[in-house]
């Protein structure tokens, strides 16, 4: 957009003659430039051209006194400097498309050219040619133990110096430079024999390596020179640095490029200097270096504000298609289609050494997982199905799941709502003389018939309904319940082992515990042989000749001994120690995690020790354990492989147990187990496929929920327990494995990239929890405690990036204080906490609902969340759930949908939600829903 | 500086004309300005002037969808807009010193004045004026209690609204703005009525209240108003903001209110131009609000830049004169003149909530540092002084020292090297029978006297040599010696709890600690009355008859028992309870201090949590100790008022016990005593004094040594130990102690303003420590573990702000990632490395030397210190030490005395040190020692 005049300027508009050069043709895009500034300097009557800024993005300066490069930050320069490059430009020589093959011939040339046009007087041919062709010298960053090697000298001359085209090759800086970059070359300098300045503006019709001018061996492509009569260096240097920073600027860059003379690149100037930033000298010190932005303006946008023209669309990937196809298995048949070129990719992908992170991180949740739910369920079910059960059951599920599904980046784990269904279950079967086991196989078969039909008919389009609302506060709620749990477990240990809080280390000599043998005379009475049925006649153990002293308390109990002292009841140190284990786990955890921001230490090693953050921590918190040696509870996973009952096998057999009508009456139940777990894993595949994730492969959920269906069967017939996605450690799995760019120009701020999609971790992991069984002799040094605090540090890292959870801290922030979140703009503040607060509530209900039996209908009351959602739309504006929901518009959809008419085929894959736009981003750039953008963009 | 242009430029250089104007006279400076900027709103027919932006110092933007102010934020302009607005004012009514009082009456003289000028048709007369005198709708911030309130209600078109003069009454806005301000009132929107646009700048005779106009009762100066055809709207909001801009600027708002003519306001705008900072469009988002800088530069230096004129010095304090004056008592004389005008309000301005929690922590400190050192006292000296004296001594030596010296902010506490001294001056009279508390007495007076000598002779200008090395080096030492005591302390727990790490829960049975009876048969015998004569004899307890099991440890030992059992040997958990706590109450210190910074709660709670964070802390995990309920090891203060030993009184008698020679001899230990006092007191106040607290009041070298020589006098008579200053208490004291301004434009950082300097916290905490005897019974809650997290607390925190650990931490940053120290920019790091390097040598040697024997001659190491870092100036350049150790160079030095020889009377006492800027800052702003000052600044 060109800004219009209200009266007429110094500027003239030129954005008429860019609009010319730069819409000519479709060339491929232009190379990087790399600017290089090299100032004259004087030492006597020794002459050089010292390095002394250089840019690829952003500017880096030679620190004079430092003898050392700056950090990268945005050029601010002054508004004179910028006129009195114009200037030069338009007094000077430019010439374009000049053929140079090497430097002392393109000095010839320009100077020729000058005495040409009667700007220099020809006597000074030859100084000038001397000066022009002095020797450079750059400035090289020193590995820091040759600084330190260094540090004896005391002459502070040394700099890292290399004359020549050889010198460069150590300079580890030219890995930031793109390999098809070009160089321009700015000299500015001052020296006595000139009276006017010496100008000129060179590009040569091919890149050419003009030997040691410029500090890393690219091909100089452009050169400015202004040497000038001496007393004004220090404005020489500005407009040095005003050309260099144009060079670097992406659409001047383009126009010195593609300029026919010399009013095309003045143009170019204005252009520049119509779309300058102003700060006011009285609110900003122009010796502060602003650090890059985490996002500049793109190229493309200022492109078409420019020219006008729409610079090529494309690349863009369709994310996650959810449309309704209404033909039978067709989203099946989409997901399977477009899953299945990525398939041999999502495998050599997965080699990467942030994949070892994830595996140990994941592997510890899940086995943690497997325990925790394993005893849990051997309690519900009297052990039907018990730890061996859940270890093989997340295995086989796990890897399948992640070798074949739609979304492999999804954790399958057993969950609360099943576990409580289980339980009810057990109890009814058992109170009405059902067989359990075959009773939950019809159940898992009729559930796994329900979830294929729903596959087939394509029902996933009704998570189309979920926004960010139902989304966010489903994720919520389960890294609360993480957390809840994790601390529970700690309070636990309090519990399991008591603290003696009287025991004064003085009267250590009170404190005992004794087994004291049982009244003789009642031993034999009929009470406590029922009591001790078993060992009193199996063992046939003379009780009278136990030495009841030398028993351990679970002994003395079991033979009808009393404990009797003060210390029975306590357990020292344990409880303590676990504490310290569990926080420590969790505290250095996420400390590690934000190291990747610290100064100390090279970036590699930074992201490395953020990568391994949890196994550094819990490598950290086990040897601390081993080395106080105490029995805190450790991990221990079945060392034999056979179920958890002797008189269950690996196989249920469907038939023979129940009467008939239980196989057809057990479809009702599985409504409840496919309404739960249809909701489970569809949500949290929402979550793991947002958009802020930028996944390329797009998600699958037909393909996910046949799978689940498949499993579920499988699971059945097995007697294992069932599995769906797990919010919180699938949400960490996508954590840990995401990337950023690598190198960039010193001073961008690496870009997330997206996440590393493939099935490497995931089956990796499940295989490892499938040979746990194996590895339990390693696993027994791990306390319980630490995984404990590896939930913890889960949950609350999934509560991160949560908008919900941003908002909800905003009620505890005074508005001054509150960050530049984008809804916040355009949002009244009370209408957000409003939303908040009804969320919030919900929530609260949720969470009650999930703390008492109810929790088997939990699945339905996410269905209510969408319904709340739905009834907000007459409360909010589209307007504000546009901002706070991302929502797009109706009046948007339907353009959307009619564009989507128009094309046809494959294409008419990408959904509407290609457009939403991630808006909710924590960068300050604004951004608006399309539908706003004219009244809110600048 | 004016910069002198290479070639005729677009923007006339005005500096001539202002430095006409802006040199004229003195007046008094010219008020702040509040500017407003409303914009014209069209609501169908109605239309009325909203307010949309505001400026103190910085921008704050009405968020049109988030209704509320945006944060305050650097004005980013156009360049057009300012070009524009220059056109404006070229073509537009200015109205200087135009006679108003109200508002109609304004506009219909600028409407008079356009049509007189043919700017405007006389027809357009009525609709201009009915546009001009719509009300205004001002934006207001509301309490957050309100918003909550008004959450329910769906429609969203609550603004807060206040028309007239009366709403305004209730914005707390108007607190930020000074009391002397004027508004300038900025009117800009588009009508369609118009064809070109009507612009008029009003300057007004009188500063007059318009009524509601302005959002807050401040009286209008100046009145810029901007009509247009419409369909620019955009446009006009530019230039109104860039006038806005303009009018807070602290040069132009000169310029405005001293322009004569049109001119002259141009001018301004040129000058603006000139020194406005340009950023590139690609290098920076146009929307990204940049957050206002810790410090702008001052109007003073553009002012000296734009007029030559250098603005008026003074009111600058001399800190901490240390001249060697050359006549007896002369430093002593002049401390005194120069203390006592302040002596009053060193009481008055003590009585501020800041003081509460400064004397909590600080008391907190002594105490422990009183039992601590009481303690081993008690054991060097045989209980000659034992816990008793050292809490009189602190009590009477502290408040005395805090009622009477130099500088009331130092804490006197005993110190490592005197109880070292005493220690080894007690078995040495022991050993050669000597009477220890005479022989103590003379050291102790010929030390007094040796002191009172050295302040007789102004020897304390030895200081002047303690560089940032020096005194660097030392605070560091003790700060490290501070953090290894409460370390050790720590890790003494577990050694004096042992944990039984072997104990399996399910044995309890097996552990218990029984007291058995010594064998009868040896229980006569001569080995065994020989260890226990006393009770055997004196208590006649008939030991076959005592029930043994009933006996505690220590009865049990006593009595000849022997312990037997698995558990004697340790304690449970105490020794994790002990970290629990020691750590819990260093990290949630920690935390609650940073809590300053967080953007949760208003900022005055924020400051409060911060303040207080340590008397939080030792709340919170007293709290916790208490509910553990476990005997963790408690500050124990003495009871009874009563020397330890009972063979000594509270007065020791000098002559009688000794031979004569030993008064004399003592002279010599004397010295020791006094170099060690002498140093350990002077650099504790150098360090006190430094530039960064601004201490206002200035120092009192020589006073404090005074008052510390008095009080060992009466130390020794009275047998109590002797005291000097506190490096580590006494930072601490200074840092909860430090001032911050409180109201400031909005966006401007709070400036540190210097350290709250009075003798009321120091006198209180002293006092607290006598009486802490009757504290006693709350005192014993506090476990000690609580009290060395306490101490690490100080450790670590007066690490900070140190220049040389700064330099440290710079080892472990890649070059890339290190802050913008100034310094860094100027020494090359290998040099920087290398000092850094010669001080961690300097303390390796200190520490092992503290660690042995040899501490007794640590002062005179101290004094070493000094050598080496003279023995530096052949090793580095002066240039370097400049930037580094912040030396005077010495021709600058040299100057300085020039201009001091100029001065006369008490205006002689500031001294060169006044000069030595604070170089190391933390704002990244440039600053040079002053003989590079043409080389380096801008």
């Amino acid at each position: 957009m060109e800004l219009k005049l209200l009266f007429p300027l110094a500027v003239s508009p030129a954005a008429e003659r860019l609009r010319y050069i730069l819409g000519e043709d479709d060339e491929p895009p232009n190379p990087t430039l790399f600017t290089e500034m090299d100032t004259l300097q004087h030492d006597g009557d020794e002459m050089e051209w010292k390095e002394s800024a250089r840019w690829i993005k952003f500017e880096e300066k030679v620190e004079e006194g430092g003898e050392r490069w700056s950090k990268p930050h945005v050029s601010t320069l002054s508004l004179h400097s910028l006129f009195e490059l114009r200037t030069c430009l338009q007094t000077g020589t430019v010439l374009l498309d000049l053929d140079g093959y090497s430097l002392p011939q393109i000095i010839d040339d320009v100077i020729e050219k000058q005495i040409e046009d009667g700007l220099l007087k020809p006597e000074l041919r030859e100084k000038l040619s001397y000066v022009l062709l002095r020797k450079h010298r750059h400035q090289t960053k020193k590995p820091i133990h040759r600084s330190l090697a260094d540090i004896g000298k005391s002459v502070s001359s040394n700099t890292g110096q290399c004359q020549g085209s050889g010198g460069e090759l150590k300079n580890k800086f030219i890995k930031k430079i793109p390999k098809d970059a070009e160089a321009s070359n700015v000299l500015v300098g001052e020296v006595e024999f000139l009276e006017k300045p010496f100008v000129a503006f060179v590009r040569l019709l091919q890149a050419t390596m003009l030997g040691g001018v410029t500090e890393v061996p690219v091909p100089t492509r452009f050169l400015f020179i202004l040497l000038g009569p001496a007393g004004k260096a220090k404005s020489y240097n500005e407009i040095g640095r005003a050309i260099a920073t144009l060079m670097v600027d992406d659409l001047f860059s383009d126009v010195a490029y593609k300029a026919r003379d010399r009013e095309d690149l003045i143009a170019g100037i204005d252009e520049f200097l119509d779309e300058v930033i102003v700060l006011p000298p009285g609110e900003w010190d122009p010796n502060i270096r602003i650090e890059p932005p985490k996002k500049v303006p793109s190229a493309e946008k200022r492109w078409v504000r420019t020219t006008g023209l729409d610079p090529f669309l494309g690349g863009l990937h369709s994310p996650a298609p959810r449309r309704c196809l209404r033909r039978f298995c067709g989203g099946l048949y989409l997901d399977i289609k477009r899953k299945l070129p990525w398939f041999p990719s999502d495998f050599y992908e997965g080699f990467h050494i942030q994949s070892i992170s994830a595996i140990l991180f994941i592997y510890l949740g899940c086995i943690t997982n497997a325990i925790t739910f394993g005893g849990l369920l051997g309690d519900a079910t009297d052990n039907y199905q018990g730890v061996m059960e859940s270890f093989l059951g997340t295995a086989m599920a796990g890897s399948m799941f992640c070798l074949f599904a739609g979304q492999p980046l999804i954790i399958l784990s057993s969950t609360g709502p099943i576990l409580i269904f289980e339980k009810l279950l057990f109890d009814f079967s058992k109170g009405n003389g059902i067989d359990y086991m075959e009773f939950r196989l019809w159940i898992g078969l009729h559930s796994a018939l329900q979830c294929l039909i729903l596959v087939a008919t394509d029902a996933s389009f009704i998570i189309k309904y979920i926004t960010r609302f139902t989304e966010e506060g489903f994720s919520t709620l389960i890294s609360f319940i993480f957390i809840y749990d994790a601390i529970k477990k700690m309070i636990g240990a309090f519990k399991y082992y008591p603290i003696n809080s009287d025991f004064k280390p003085d009267y250590v000599t009170m404190y005992k515990c004794e087994c004291v043998a049982p009244d003789p005379a009642g031993l034999s009475s009929a009470k406590s042989t029922l009591f001790l049925p078993k060992f009193v006649s199996s063992n046939a153990i003379n009780l009278t000749a136990l030495d009841w002293t030398q028993l351990s308390k679970k002994e003395c109990l079991k033979y009808g001994g009393s404990l009797v002292g003060k210390s029975c009841k306590f357990v020292p140190d344990l409880a303590l120690m676990s504490f310290i284990l569990f926080f420590g786990t969790y505290s250095m955890t996420l400390t590690l995690k934000k190291f990747k921001f610290s100064r100390y230490f090279p970036t590699k090693l930074r992201k490395l020790i953020s990568d391994f953050s949890i196994f550094m921590s819990i490598l950290m918190f086990v040897g601390l354990d081993v080395l106080f040696g105490l029995n805190t509870p450790k991990l221990q996973v079945p060392t034999d492989f056979k179920p958890t009952r002797v008189d269950r096998g690996w196989f249920v057999f469907p038939f023979g147990k129940n009467p008939w009508w239980v196989y057809l009456a057990s479809a009702l139940p599985a409504l409840l187990v496919t309404i739960l777990i249809f909701m489970d894993q569809q949500i949290t595949a929402v979550i793991v496929n947002r958009k802020e994730h930028k996944l390329r492969k797009a998600a699958g959920y037909h393909l996910d929920l046949f799978w689940v269906g498949i499993l579920m069967a499988v699971c059945s017939f097995m007697g294992l327990p069932w599995y769906v996605a797990a919010t919180v450690i699938s949400i960490a799995h996508i954590d840990s494995l995401k990337m950023e760019t690598e190198t960039s120009a010193p001073g961008e701020q690496p870009q997330f990239l997206g996440v590393r999609e493939q099935r490497v971790t995931g089956i990796i992991v499940f295989v490892l929890t499938g040979i746990s069984v194996f590895l339990a002799p390693i696993l027994k040094y791990i306390p319980m405690p630490v995984l404990y605090g590896v939930f913890l540090y889960m949950g609350v890292a999934s509560l991160n990036g949560i908008q919900f959870w941003d908002r909800c801290k905003l009620f505890l922030m005074p508005a001054k204080h509150q960050p530049d979140y984008v809804f916040l703009r355009h949002v009244p503040l009370r209408r957000i906490h409003l939303f908040t607060l009804v969320q919030i509530i919900c929530l609260a209900v949720l969470w009650i609902l999930k703390s008492t039996v109810a929790a088997i209908i939990f699945p339905v009351m996410i269905l209510a969340l969408i319904l709340v959602r739905r009834l907000l739309d007459f409360v909010f504006s589209q307007h504000d759930l546009a901002w706070i929901d991302n929502i797009i518009p109706e009046k948007e959809k339907k353009k959307e949908d009619d564009k989507k008419k128009k094309k046809k085929g494959n294409k008419g894959d990408s959904s509407s939600d290609e457009e939403m736009e991630s808006d909710y981003d924590d960068t300050d750039t604004e951004k608006a829903p399309r539908d706003m953008g004219s009244e809110t963009t600048l």
